[in-house]
């Protein structure tokens, strides 16, 4: 099957970076909203048989981004494209993955369903804020992991400590810890409120080190900011480093990272950036992981020796 | 089974409206929008076993009100909804009812397949712009019409004549003339962009009377804009009466409804509006037809003395 | 994958002649009636892994072929076809496209939600008598369209002009004028009952011209009576050319058209004539039409070309 | 809910006994075929909400009756109908139950897989000829038996003995045995083609008895023609008696019985007699045991005691 | 598309004869279960785009093989095969084909919709006890006979007899007749209780014959020892031999054939043995014929000279 | 509708009380196994539009409980069931929540799919090792908590520290502080191999307090064990108590608890015991728990104050 790429409008450099990785050039496709609001979408090349792979960071506005994702598949169906497979390097609502309460939706169940009803038969992802996302779909999903990528482009020293900002940041660290072989840390908070954070305690001896603090991403940057003023008050050196795959940025994000010391803000470009960043930063682009794993489903070889990457 | 109401945001006046008349207070619920934009959705009174009515008028932001009837769904259906009935009073998407070009996808499908993977047992809409869509669902869908509340809302005189602005009007057409009994007459456009209009030729004899222009819906008003013309071109006086069930009114519709000498503007309050209408008009209120039909499906009664309204 | 045709019994000679522009043999198979009137159906040749096409015209007996058409399905199916692509010329049940009356089924929802419960993965459907049907399949209806075909076999003269008898016709009529380049007229009826017309006016100048009525269908003819009486009136010349689709004459239709003054009736071979047609005639073959889309998508070819036939 | 009995054209005479013994008025409904040969089906009474019962023998012509049975069920599930149950006195296609060939459909299964697509929640079926096709339901299906009905109208002597026509009728001649406590024999036959049946033994003495010939249905009589035949020769006496649940006598059914000495055919009316038997008969009515079951499952009681009927 | 032969834990030395038939390595596999019984599944190579087969014989424990089917199943789906055949030489459940009263449930129905849900797209089968479990599923399921393999095993002599030892084996016994050209006999039993039989009468003269009863299992043993028993009483010679596809042989079965004079038991090896057979026994390999289809359905080749294997 | 309660043979001592709790019999069952080790399940008394509840905890053996969970739901469908609801006190399979290979099946998302497929309408589950499983289902699933019956059970000092073994486990630590008031500890582990941990450190000051060590279910024992070990080299008293909603104890559990120096081991009884507890123990019925929410949801009433346990 010939190889095609379609992109929504989520991510276009990523999109071209994917594109170039590839060595296929993006299907041409009308993407328009009209006047009343409702999306146009028409693919202007064919893709009758081919393998597609339809490219959608569902990044804000999230709405938008799903629906775009859809109706692409649903003009790939009909057009017909021989597989489909969504590549959804930001998945959102993974964190709406269980009922809090009694009568709430399961957000991400319901992106899940949406997904296999309109017609893909894969779909791959890159740190879901939740792996269980995986059992939500029948369809295969492929799970991706930056943090390698991440952890080799940081050069730790003897002296590097990784930081978990909270619990569900363990494993992350855990991986990043494999491969810098540097000791672990751990913030303990407990939530106040939806966006604030109450730092209660730091497991680990983090006195006179330099912190590595590791997330899968950083949202209104609530949790990074209560982090560091931990780190800082458990006597931390103040050259704090950051290593987050989805940089999403939203809400009082900005502000608060500038207030920080930040030496670097190590990130990937899952997500295209609102503004650029306040510290001094590095993005690691995910295009040639991507592209590495649609080669090889492309060509039916094992996604194996990626298993550094799941 | 108790009848509950569950609004989303799409429409808050009619959903009092039909609270009032149904006298069923709507279910407070939250819906709100996360920093990142993630929509949350929490129902606050139970809906177990309750047969449960979601009013979501898919107006403009349309991918946002599609969510949130999605995520409403998702939430009363996992707290234990007897019965789930979507009631939209404008249905997006309409006019996306077949594939135009091979590429495409057709979007009214698309709003219909995840309404029925979300959950819902029965759709209720009003003047589809495409009635055929009934058969897009499996679900029972009911198609309901407002023609005859603005046609009763008209005071026709001897020399009114109702004009369809082009020949899709033309059967909504015949059920105003049902009530008011005056002639009919038809302007046979030809599209030549998106949002212009040419018109061509007037079927029927407007010269000297008082046209009352009727459609399903009002975008962009560059058909009514195009019609009034015509009809001017004809010989017809100006006194122009327009009567619609979706006023919809995005882009340029404000500026060219207020250049147009408007005697007055039949409406429905399906879509909540953006701002005032610059001409003389009435807002016809569907919340009673709404009502009625809702308690005839609670109460399992039959729809059939509704005929004219469907 | 290997191509193969497999006929049902509705159009013989429509199957041998895409079978002879195909250059693919018809599958041998049995399709027989028991004498309690059960259906038979055996294919004698092996379909293990084809790109299966079952050509079926669902015309009378419909509820026979359409039973035809899904047994041949489930045949195929069962004996390992690689991909079953539904061939219907003519798509019976196409004017079941919603509900008029609160208790009736919708045929063509049930036509096509069967299509796809018995295992098709696709549909070739011409000039359908509702288009939106496209959007009762989630599998993609690859909707053609003869109106080209027979406006060429057309000689148009000055004094043409093309008659859309009803509103519904009117989009096929500017299909033939953007081939023919005349102008259009269109009459403008009030149905009474299910099979006779009341025709009220007619649009566009008539008079002393020599009309091209054209149609999707005829099934009774009563509607092609109705226009013609309706243009003789306007002062149209009596030599009157019929172009249509799909030849389907059935109850009256033969008497009504042989008291008719008809100088020539265009159709297609879509619907395997019931006996001779009353009036001078020339039948264009759709075989090549269907082939070269059969074609296209077994060597997953882009339909793109085919843009005027769709 | 509501007890609501509709009928299919099925079998007008039943249709009538049942819903007399229900005493529930027949559902009010059009049923006609337009001159195109499509069905057109509405229903002249509510049935919102109710407990719908759809009576349908789909006796020949077997098309045509499968296909109202699935435009009712459409016509009813939109309309509100709250359960759905097909009541199918005769099942046909029920032969067709596995691939004698590599390249057949599964007839039996097709008809189970639509009427699970047209949306009905139970069937109730009466002897079928492969009681297997049970498990071709994902719906719970009652399976009635006319047996003891049949069997209690026999008035049976000591020189009486059950015949079993063939291997496939044993289990039924059992049923008739537990009620009759006569010996039984066996016809044990091949078959040489379609209709045509050859005799080979008979298990079991019969000499000088009166043979009671049974089986689930007699369709072209040739199994019958066969049986009696081997019966006189092995010593039989001629006043054979013959019960059989769904008296379908198609083709050269009449001629065949006519010829045969028979002194009484017992039957059920399952199937709408084409003419009146040739020879003396009964016909023992099957609406008292349809309408029993009806009325339990209509009040949600158990069909344990129905144990013999089933 | 590569083939890849997986294998459950049901018949291991099935797997390695197959396996050498086609000269395909068996896919090595994780198959172990934890401490609390849960199974763990790991493929240990590479079935991308494959062909997958997946042969697991449902024999004792039976839960815990199809449960080891279904997870096999949901392993090679994830891991990307390109198609999933179930290979199930033993079927369980098949006697589960309806309900023998009305609140039980029919097992073997479970079994297929399990089988569907989990994901494969074909099965193929041995002498299911039941053959209409065919139409039990929507997937294609290819029903072969190793009585033919069984038959050629035999060396029949002209005093031979073909015995059936109940009404149901009785079309095997044509199979093998139609091979071996030897006269049949049916042993007519009536069932005393769910492991004990009570033999009546036999059909067919059996005196001084040498019997080869055959039958599609052996479980308890119980209906070969009864008929047995009737043959020697029917002056039957005493050198029996038994022909049977499935050698289950559980409960008193090792018991019961160890007192029976059998010359000779033929049997395949489509069930793994718990212990040695008490008798004098060949056992047929079935792994040849299983080879030949899978090599017809992998390159996609007819399975029609199969013929007199299905 | 009547309340019926079936149980699987799983844990029928949670059944007997449960069935107290609720004043309702348990519907009789039959639920044997014949020689071949299928499942034979029979319901002996009527279900028939019944709101049934189907009790199996899926502990050892899991296969077996699996398959009676899905046989059992056949038998109350096919029988008329009005509602279906399976109560599964403890859920196996809940730890394969995610592929941690690439060739791996999600045992979790099988089960799941399974439960779905056989007819259940809604789930209820206690104490689930991963909360996210709810997202597995499209289905509605109650998740319970039993934490508060046992921290109520607890009579806690002022020196009593709340334990959580792993990282898992904290958020249910933090369930229990909530009622208990005390301060949090956490080991911080890493896994060795499968089934034993290795220790690495604590969070939280727990020298000289009695420590309480939560945990959602004990399986081996193997976690408690290293955590008892590591608590005693940080000085923390020798006194400790465990408490843990499913007591698996499967392989070496039984071993490793007696050898530990347990004040007091606190459970519950969703899994039947396999032999009595070597320590001293306290066992919470959630009977109590399981009917109050059968009640509620039986009469659609709110389960919102219940929002302790979920």
């Amino acid at each position: 099957m010939v190889l095609s790429l379609v992109a929504g409008s989520g991510n276009p450099i990523l999109a071209g970076n994917l594109s170039a990785a590839l060595r296929a050039p993006l299907v041409p496709r009308v993407l328009e909203h009209f006047a009343d609001g409702e999306l146009h979408v028409e693919l202007e090349q064919t893709v009758r048989g081919h393998d597609v792979y339809v490219l959608e960071s569902i990044c804000p506005p999230v709405d938008t981004h799903l629906l775009e994702l859809f109706f692409i598949a649903d003009a790939c169906r009909r057009a017909g494209a021989g597989r489909l497979t969504a590549v959804l390097p930001y998945f959102a609502y993974a964190r709406q993955d269980r009922r809090a309460h009694g009568r709430e939706p399961i957000g991400a169940h319901l992106v899940a369903r949406m997904i296999e009803a309109t017609g893909f038969h894969r779909v791959i992802a890159i740190d879901l804020h939740s792996p269980e996302i995986e059992g939500f779909f029948h369809l295969p999903l492929e799970h991706l992991t930056a943090a390698p990528l991440l952890a080799q482009a940081v050069s730790a020293s003897s002296d590097t400590i990784i930081v978990a900002p909270d619990l569900g940041a363990v494993k992350l660290a855990e991986r990043y810890q494999a491969i810098l072989q540097c000791p672990i840390a751990v913030v303990h908070k407990t939530r106040l409120s939806g966006e604030s954070v109450s730092v209660r305690s730091i497991v680990g001896d983090v006195k006179g080190r330099a912190p590595l603090i590791v997330d899968d991403m950083i949202s209104t940057a609530g949790t990074i900011e209560a982090a560091v003023k931990a780190l800082f008050e458990a006597g931390c050196r103040s050259d704090v480093r950051i290593a987050a795959t989805h940089a999403l940025l939203v809400g009082p994000a900005f502000t608060r990272l500038a207030a920080l010391p930040i030496r670097e803000f190590l990130t990937t470009n899952t997500v295209a950036p609102l503004e650029p960043l306040p510290n001094p930063h590095r993005v690691v682009d995910v295009a040639p992981l991507l592209a590495d794993v649609i080669g090889r489903l492309a060509h039916e070889r094992s996604l194996e020796s990626l298993v550094v990457h799941r």
